[in-house]
């Protein structure tokens, strides 16, 4: 620990007890390593404030001292967004201890939720109170509220509700400058410059640490239906969306799955089945749900189902009849990465691309990556109504994991990248940036687009304290590590 | 003209012909003036690129000859933000020659619209496919695209559609450097860092030109009621709003209207009634609204009404019963400043507390303002669902317009927006903030706040050459003209 390091962990304990510094190495072991375990990273203490104003307090010192920070939820970035760098130059600043949800207003719609509040506990907060916050995904148990501000997370229900950052109301933060930031009132129309709320939505911990957020509820689900349908192509699933969503507000999700790799779930997965008889080039899971009980939403949803079929869009569909059968429809789905994994080595893409021009990206990057790749297996799946689909390239059968991991699967992703650049689409839909894909931001950005993120980042930060190494460098043609 | 300045149009000229640069007085001078008539200031030439790579050129010479621009579209500001400085130290950039609607996709609902279309043309283009664009404004025949992006604007469909930030899914712009921001793919998801877009929306021209936004469009109405109820409270009425948006998602409006501002329109206004037989202290008037001809809106209007008065929260109510009737409901509350106006001089304010608060701040800012400056008459109005209502002091039976103008009114607006910040509202909840709140924007806000505006305008635009004296000062401490 450096002598700043010591000073600021003193300065800490004095602030808040002795609680609000950890420097046992075992203590902080686990939060050194990302989740997928890829990034490994050092830091000789974990900085866990209790509150904004002791966090404020943290940041004032550390910004005395000039000592780096990383800001840390729930440790469950897949990009390597929460790990310290290597060198233990940095302090691991948690959120740990902000755990208070200060408000649930059902009426209003809206709870203010501490940074280290878990997604999992917010769902059941505001499902007590009649209320649900609509977005979630496979890391809810450990993901914190500030982190999913930070990143900006999507999930299963964007085709409806939106990112977080439609979800956000409000922000409360401490900026790198030991100031804090209260954008909490939630206001519905606010004209005071420029949107700081929206600025740290996605600045993944560079520009100061989120503290607490105001949240969008809506009413829980009270009514659901979930189909599922065969269709010749990802144009026509696409048709059909566009059809039912001009028809309904209620369409939550709707999930592209190749025919492919349902035959990959079905062989690999114990206790699936298909849920059409016939075989289909293309699957979609649907589902619609309601605050309202009594919301016809089967009837509704056969009703669509039917004309599509009527109108050629849809070559068979089911409903599921109970809830076992809606499980079983999204157990196929929520097993399309294990099944992958079955079958191989893969390459995975976060990417997405505009909506219109997704069916015919899936299709032609596919054979574009399967060509020059001899061998491979490209394809793509999930949230079609979103731009963005898991885009995964599976290894030639018989090659090693180490040949795929070393040398093949770097160049494939750069092609993936370099396919999605051409579209028009982004490299990062979900995950961010973090360590991983900063290389290939700067790689494919134009540079106006570079240098306007680093003159931000200098004017939040100029000393670069705040989560260095992720998102944005501050030196100007400067190389990640 | 400088010599700077001179070049400028020169080169203008070069890159665009004759029609970029005009320099004759007689047709600069409607642009100098803003919309309401209260400010005034010179510009010797209008630069109007017909392009966006003309625009670029145009701010990439500006920079290099250090001259300052003010960004102008249908100079409709509220708040002095397009119109130049006294001393004709800028040139206006005029976005009236980039008028094209790019693309315009009803089935992706999704229009690529450039800087200088007019509201009611892009309205017009999407009604001609079946769709709407859900923003509309009194200025809708001379407001532009890009000012409707650089302000954020709102209007009476912010309480389900929301306000601009979250229509516009792109934003193309000339930053202050000369580089163009290309945000124009409208992806549903993207997570590579700072969004470029959410910060140009909003920031009143002050960080570059936007000269295109991608923005979201909706199916045409096909099926509208409207409503009138008597209610005791604007309690009340709120929570009339809250049983209404949790049963039907097709509430479009909901304006509020004090029982006495209602008396006054039937008073001075020809040809008007009241729809309820007897007297209300408050009064709201209901649009539900939908894309499908065959929503049962006026049987769901009638059934939550019709709950609602047995449920003690309203006194009476209507539907009604034809488009006329709805027109003539609708010409009440549009007549309400038009009212307050013949009533006597007022000082009137565009203001937004948290929802929740804003009942009780309309009826407790009312009697302190009263009781403040005696014999004024203090009332609030419009879309309480937002937040935001329009807030108006009328000066005493008998004081000049002079006094109250000259005096009495700056006094009663400060006291206003003291009570304002006092409830976690926002000074500028509609108009931007421009050169008319610049002051009390500084009066105001956190030096934290205010010190974030000054350094990402300084970041973006280091010489404080676009739309200066808007906004943001750039140096610390200084004082607004």
């Amino acid at each position: 620990m450096t002598p700043a390091q010591t000073e600021l962990v003193a300065a800490a304990r004095r602030f808040g007890g002795a609680r609000a510094a950890v420097t046992d190495p075992t203590d902080i072991a686990p939060w050194l390593t990302d989740w997928r375990g890829r990034y490994h990273g050092q830091a000789p203490a974990i900085l866990s404030p209790a509150s904004t104003a002791e966090a404020a307090a943290i940041v004032c010192e550390a910004r005395a001292l000039g000592v780096a920070l990383v800001p840390q939820g729930g440790n469950t970035s897949m990009v390597g967004g929460a790990t310290p760098p290597g060198d233990g130059s940095a302090l691991i600043l948690s959120t740990r201890r902000m755990r208070a949800i200060r408000s649930l207003d059902p009426a209003g719609g809206l709870a203010v939720a501490e940074a280290g509040v878990i997604l999992a506990e917010l769902h059941e907060a505001a499902g007590g109170r009649g209320m649900r916050f609509p977005l979630t995904l496979g890391a809810r148990g450990s993901a914190t509220i500030g982190g999913l501000v930070s990143t900006n997370a999507g999930g299963t229900q964007v085709l409806r509700f939106g990112t977080m950052r439609r979800l956000v109301a409000g922000v409360e933060a401490v900026l790198p400058d030991g100031s804090i930031h209260d954008g909490l009132s939630a206001l519905k129309k606010d004209n005071r410059g420029y949107d700081l709320n929206q600025l740290l939505v996605g600045a993944e911990g560079t520009l100061g640490l989120v503290t607490a957020a105001a949240l969008t509820l809506v009413p829980a689900v009270a009514a659901r239906a979930v189909g599922w349908a065969g269709v010749a192509s990802p144009e026509d699933a696409l048709a059909l969306l566009r059809r039912m969503e001009a028809r309904t507000p209620t369409i939550e999700s709707f999930e592209i799955i190749p025919g492919a790799s349902l035959k990959l779930v079905v062989e690999h997965i114990p206790g699936t089945r298909a849920p059409l008889a016939g075989d289909h080039p293309w699957h979609v899971l649907i589902e619609a749900a309601s605050g309202d009980a009594e919301a016809p939403l089967a009837e509704t949803l056969t009703a669509l189902l039917d004309e599509a079929i009527e109108a050629g869009l849809v070559a068979d569909a089911v409903l599921a009849a109970n809830e076992a059968q809606a499980e079983a429809f999204w157990r196929l789905r929520d097993s399309l990465s294990e099944a992958e994994r079955a079958a191989g080595p893969a390459a995975q893409h976060d990417i997405s691309v505009p909506v219109p021009v997704m069916p015919r990206f899936m299709v032609e990057a596919a054979a574009a990556l399967e060509a020059a790749f001899p061998g491979s297996h490209a394809s793509g799946f999930g949230h079609l109504g979103d731009g963005n689909v898991h885009f995964h390239v599976r290894a030639p059968a018989g090659m090693s994991a180490e040949q795929w991991y070393g040398d093949v699967a770097p160049r494939a992703t750069r092609m993936v990248h370099d396919l999605v650049v051409a579209a028009g689409g982004s490299i990062s839909a979900e995950h961010g940036i973090g360590q991983m894909k900063l290389g290939e931001l700067e790689r494919l950005s134009p540079p106006a687009h570079l240098a306007a993120l680093r003159g931000i980042k200098s004017a939040f930060d100029p000393q670069g304290l705040f989560n260095p190494g992720k998102l944005v460098n501050l030196a100007p043609g400067s190389q990640p590590t």
